[in-house]
């Protein structure tokens, strides 16, 4: 079994320090929390300029080139509803310590980014949903066949499309967490590799009880064969946990310095 | 879905206080620990009162009577290879909060605890093994069918056997970890209620490591539907775990307090 992926979330142009950032074309702020991010255990860090209408394609390949050229060309994840751009950073992007991944198709308007996915070969994250909720994980399968015929139809690799069962928020859909946590396991099963953005569950939650609620979800999932996540890594409680249950699952070999490796 | 049932493993003769506190018939120690217990969200409290082969059956009784007296009848797990001293505790103890626990029986030797808890109308801890770690999960479950058999036979409820995978410790046994997982859950499939003594996952790992593998270590086990463990509730890592996967998997009502509840 492969270790578990994280994709660190927190170059995001919703942090007013990364906008600013951006829009200045300020390289410290954004370096800054690569490092962060990179130090704490990030394998991928995803990079979010938002719709980024006017300028996305330059910007999205001068952070790409930015971020790429001080981290040893770590992989990265290009994250917007600007299709040029993303093809933008691709044009720019190095590959050799992993392939671009595209952030995101759905089985609804954006299923289109797997076509630029396949176009490109790069990994996409497709999300089993097409628009709201799924009402049930039937619902969330058959938008998973849609996404999987479209990306094969195009000649991808099934390995190179991330599912994700789309975390949904407890604090008012607390019924529907056993229902997602079933379909990480029908993923698993059925031997798709999966993604999603876990912090999602906890939203709204007090500060201090995100972390732990974060944890306790992390876990399950990875009990049903997550295999990343879209997350903090500078959630130290968060990527102990992910360490502990890559040992309990066979992913990483014990030590007693596991949690420092 | 009940909520997760913690058994608090704190009153033991291995603690040098405990053994002193038992063999003087001294209160205050064992109290103490009941109390603190008790406090961080124990449902049952374990009274292991070791061999006790000289005197077990007067001290089983006089812990009883001393903790139920002083806690409001709190329910117990009564824990000795002394038969005897089992059947002693029983016959001063008061269900009014629930039956008392025997702890524990297995398929091999200790068979005979099954017969005395259908006897008394008690719960099993029924450890699916004989003698050894078993080889496979095949192993486990004709063990566990055996000791149902047994109970059933005896009049016994299902609900009244509390089956035990038999953790086992990472540190030499990290292979065998995904089997005892996906145990509980051909456990929980079948409708059957669990239990362990989960912490000798981490047996013999630092002392600051050990709470964070147990604490993924619950979580993962709760995902498969284990209803119950033998843990120590001052872990308060794993308290908020076990708290916050009660409320994932449905089996507590979020609110924002929930940590305090």
């Amino acid at each position: 079994m492969d270790k578990f992926v994280v994709i660190g979330e927190r170059i995001h142009c919703i942090s007013p320090t990364i906008r600013k950032a951006m829009e200045e074309r300020d390289p410290e702020p954004i370096l800054k929390r690569a490092k962060e991010q990179i130090d704490a255990g990030a394998t991928y860090l995803d990079v979010n300029i938002g719709p980024a209408e006017s300028d996305g394609e330059e910007l999205m390949k001068w952070a790409v080139q930015l971020i790429q050229g001080e981290f040893d060309n770590i992989p990265l994840s290009l994250d917007t509803a600007n299709r040029k751009a993303i093809e933008a950073g691709i044009s720019v992007y190095n590959r050799s310590k992993g392939k671009p991944i595209v952030n995101s198709a759905d089985a609804g308007d954006r299923i289109e980014n797997v076509d630029l996915a396949a176009a490109n070969d790069a990994i996409i994250i497709a999300l089993c949903s097409k628009s709201g909720v799924p009402a049930d994980n039937d619902e969330r399968m058959m938008y998973c066949q849609e996404l999987l015929e479209r990306g094969m139809g195009l000649g991808m690799e099934p390995d190179d499309m991330l599912f994700d069962p789309l975390f949904l928020v407890i604090k008012g859909m607390q019924d529907k967490q056993p229902d997602i946590l079933e379909f990480i396991k029908m993923l698993t099963d059925m031997g798709f590799k999966s993604t999603g953005g876990l912090s999602n569950c906890s939203n709204g939650m007090p500060k201090e009880v995100r972390p732990i609620m974060d944890s306790a979800m992390i876990a399950m999932a990875m009990q049903q064969g997550l295999t990343s996540a879209i997350v903090n890594p500078c959630d130290k409680r968060m990527m102990e946990t992910i360490k502990s249950c890559d040992v309990i699952r066979g992913a990483n070999l014990y030590a007693d310095s596991y949690l420092q490796l």
